[in-house]
């Protein structure tokens, strides 16, 4: 049977509200001029997402960079049912560097795998945007 | 009691064939110079990643632009268990203009709400890398 879906707009909070219910997004960057993009897990803390990483990967080769606009991307999309919702956060990345701040956070978020993943990173929010999958017209 | 996971690099080979066995993933591209992200659903054709999207998205705010650099990434990630796998693609995107092309396309692809994703969309593999996790070391 046919299903219809329509988009219905999330505000920013309720986005928010979402994106920090769930444990895994991806953060989107650009590396080397091209797109790129890492699924990570992360938490909300005052607002802003924090997440794990290694050098040279978000802030790009040149390591004593510790700042660049990213994107964050998390969803829970039933593909079976087409529902769910995504939401993507677009804001400035920074390096944590309070060594206190960086001990917190490295202790609340358990990377998945070994390797090198020290860098902490906190996003602000600039623009928020998400949208739920809702019953709409069959196509 | 803690999970211990590692990352096994897939081939490209393998890596594609996951994201062909899948019917969603994220296009990643650049939109007024932020990186931005949308989730999608697609399908490979020929060696290729098939999308639709709407005028202006994915080709930015200049409709006569057909052509750009993407990255696509599919995954499946079981946060409970934290094991799954990921592939991104990073890889030229053109607009499909050949109409029975398109229609063949638009008859393959059902988006999953209503409005205006007419464009159909051939991404062509450049970089292909994938990792899947494996059982591995208790962090």
């Amino acid at each position: 049977m046919p299903i219809g879906r329509d988009l219905k707009e999330l505000t920013p909070a309720e986005s928010l509200r979402r994106l920090a219910g769930v444990p895994l997004g991806r953060v989107v960057f650009t590396r080397h001029a091209l797109p790129a993009i890492r699924p990570v897990n992360h938490f909300v803390a005052e607002g802003q997402i924090v997440i794990r990483s290694g050098p040279g990967t978000v802030f790009g080769a040149d390591l004593t960079a510790s700042e660049a606009v990213v994107a964050f991307e998390a969803d829970e999309l039933d593909v079976a049912e087409r529902l769910g919702w995504s939401v993507v956060v677009t804001g400035r990345a920074r390096l944590v560097d309070d060594p206190r701040e960086v001990t917190r956070f490295l202790g609340l978020l358990h990377p998945w795998v070994s390797g090198d993943l020290e860098q902490v990173i906190r996003i602000r929010p600039e623009i928020v945007t998400g949208f739920e999958l809702v019953p709409g017209p069959v196509l």
